[in-house]
């Protein structure tokens, strides 16, 4: 096959952005920064979106709106937040034809006007949890954008929610982060990921904890697929959340945060791509199964509704391409660019034995089946391909990680993979060390790989790695 | 009961306001203007997004998303947009810590910057129709903000589509209003609309021709519930999206776009909203169906979990409230607040009798039925209560309508509900005329209600009210 793509092993951003491009995932906006999310991209995002949303609902959240606009001084209220946010804000200072008496910060994150509103609605001990989330855009100046990954516009959605406790607004962040998170992304998107703790210095602004999920992409480096925050009460105090107890008692509340984004396309690109192209899991998938007319020819076209019939039965998301008259091999090229799962292939050649082809994404392999057997053949093989991909990621990326002993072959590590490593042997001064080297912390776990509860733990481990 | 809300015939607008911040379905942002979708309200919302987002699929239509951020010079290209516009514009100048070298606009709509990525899509006549929707938030300075109705910030779908011919833009334009739109408002909101034509005074910014559905709120004035358009070859030719045609000439393509927003949640409230609350049709309920501990029993758990599980069976959405600690009373006029369709109520009386009591929205009335039998009584009067919003709300606009021959009673009619007036005894200059006296040409109907071609069509029958 000619070559579509800029290998990934001749250079790898190229391969990123080349891939979008032609498999029309999205383009960059007319700002710098932006982009445009294309059909294809968006109905995978759509997808995630469904799922993820459903699962979120499971967790007892509901979802709201909360506005685009938040006065400037929200988000001087608290000290570390502002800090953290100042240089990436997006600022109107005209509107109606007028300019404002104070200027409107385009929302990056929303966690100081739902506080505000946190503020007027909680009264009692009663009104607690208030377990709120939102889909919505936010927008963070970005001076090296990329694709999906860095983008000055992105699409997420962001948890808030308020408790009476300590320990029960942190019991919400973990399961948000385990049953949410870290099942939808190893579930849906068959990515495998480390959930681990952010390093003080790699927290989210304003929070007193941040936990990652960290996913290993194909060149090695690591992105955070999405983070969940233990706020403490410092955006309580800030905003003044505060219930009466059931011993009558004022008390602040303590609050979470959570979110994740459009940047998880950019995770399923790098981590399952190669260089045909995406290639999507089968439960996530748009579109699982395409059924394509190689030529026309005589029945040809009845097979093919047919088994699109039959597939449809048989619950599977399937779309018929019947393009004759577009030459096949380019169809099949850009089937293979978008990555969907499985091509259900109809020509007058194989229908003259009774067969259509099964080609596989996953792998590349085609063989013949039996028209009345496609249905189910086609349904085991999405569920195998599901779980091959899990595992292909899996492998690669423990085939990239490395147990060492120092920070020294922790950042050598770091150049082609993961380091696991004391956190003991490396510190937050080791930490400044290797971020002068463009190697990160990515998150800290127990040896056993379950979440510490806090930095100075003993026997703790460090991931170290290079990242997005 | 209690009175709960202003009564409408005291003060509709009152009533309006005050149903929203008692159904908790909304609250005023910070931002003058804004608003805050609470979790009561945005459930609505997700349930007309849901059921619209089917609907424009089927019309074989995509979604995409497009970005927040326009620059300036977009809007200018095309002349009546930029007017049309200008006022309402939110500007951002600076970001990143630095003032801008362009202004950057917030979308107000997104025709410009659609127009600019479907001239680099589109390149042969083979790539059209391109027809795209987004979900978005955008923004228009409003100077009498009205919760729902008049926000600066609102979220709504917008569709943009591109054609090879006049003749396919106008056809996918009415699929839309027709298929889409009038067929949604019907079925799903059981609100009745008036579809028609704008006059050219009443046009969107930029378009060759505005098409309305307009329904009639509960003090007789209009709302307008969606609208869809037809640019002409004006954004086209603007951002020079052209085709090569099977003759290898290069065209300007036609233009549509059309929208419905979060003003639907206002009207739905001003059409089938009464003195105790909202009443919300059962298609579109998020919970239809309210099971109610009335006070704590013998047997009163049990019976309202197997309720509960029998309603779950038949397909029902449906909640359970056993919070028998806060007083029966309380709970029931939060249901009713809120619309929801049914209150089946479960207290230690009735089960006596093997009883349970169905207490319907729509009309406030309530009967005993065997526990057996509740499910199916449920299903077949939450169909028969969407059929009587549907039929009330039908009803009354007839009374409310006058049908009048001169310029003066219809202004007069338009007082209290709508005038039907031939078109012939307005003019544009009788239009001027009601103008100035708050009262609008809602839209322009044939005789027998089917949408005109032009206004200048004879025998065209105009309809006059106030508006929202």
């Amino acid at each position: 096959m000619a070559r579509v793509l800029t290998p990934r092993a001749e250079d790898f951003p190229r391969w990123y952005q080349d891939l979008i491009a032609k498999a029309q995932l999205a383009d960059n906006g007319p700002v710098r920064g932006t982009m445009v999310i294309r059909p294809v991209g968006y109905a995978i995002w759509e997808r995630m979106q469904a799922d993820m949303d459903a699962r979120i609902k499971e967790q007892g959240v509901q979802n709201a709106y909360f506005p685009l606009f938040i006065p400037e001084n929200y988000l001087r209220r608290e000290a570390d937040h502002v800090e953290g946010f100042s240089p990436e804000l997006a600022v109107v200072t005209h509107a109606g034809g007028k300019e404002l008496a104070e200027p409107l910060v385009v929302r990056p994150t929303s966690e100081t006007v739902i506080g505000e509103f946190m503020a007027k609605w909680v009264d009692s001990y009663r009104d607690l949890p208030l377990l709120l989330n939102q889909w919505a855009n936010v927008v963070r100046w970005e001076l090296r954008p990329r694709t999906f990954l860095r983008t000055t516009e992105f699409l997420w959605q962001e948890g808030h929610t308020a408790h009476a406790t300590e320990q029960d607004a942190r019991e919400h962040a973990r399961d948000i982060h385990k049953n949410v998170y870290e099942a939808f992304m190893t579930d849906l998107l068959a990515i495998p990921v480390v959930p681990g703790r952010k390093t003080r210095g790699e927290r989210f602004a304003g929070a007193t904890n941040t936990m990652t999920v960290e996913a290993m992409m194909g060149d090695g480096k690591a992105l955070q697929m999405g983070t969940s925050h233990e706020l403490g009460q410092n955006f309580a105090k800030a905003f003044d959340i505060t219930y009466s107890s059931a011993e009558r008692t004022v008390e602040h509340a303590w609050t979470t945060s959570w979110g994740t984004s459009t940047r998880m396309l950019g995770g399923l690109i790098m981590v399952h791509g190669d260089d045909n192209g995406l290639r999507l899991p089968p439960r996530l998938a748009p579109i699982q199964v395409q059924i394509m007319v190689v030529k026309a020819g005589e029945g040809v076209a009845e097979a093919a509704a047919q088994l699109r019939d039959d597939l449809k039965t048989a619950g599977v998301r399937v779309k018929l391409d019947d393009r004759a008259d577009i030459p096949f091999g380019r169809r099949a090229v850009d089937a293979e660019l978008q990555g969907i799962p499985i091509r259900v292939e109809v020509g007058p050649r194989d229908l003259a034995n009774g067969n259509a082809v099964i080609a596989r994404r996953v792998d590349g392999s085609k063989s013949p089946v039996a028209l009345a057997q496609v249905a189910g053949a086609v349904v085991a093989a999405l569920e195998a391909d599901q779980q091959r991909l899990y595992d292909d990621a899996l492998a690669f990326r423990v085939e990239r990680t490395v147990e060492v002993k120092t920070l020294g072959e922790a950042i050598e590590a770091a150049q082609t993979g993961w380091a696991r490593v004391p956190w003991s042997a490396v510190g937050e001064a080791g930490e400044k060390e290797a971020n002068g080297k463009a190697v990160t912390v990515r998150c800290l776990t127990r040896e056993d790989g379950s979440m510490p509860e806090s930095d100075e733990e003993p026997g703790l481990i460090a991931y170290l790695g290079r990242s997005y």
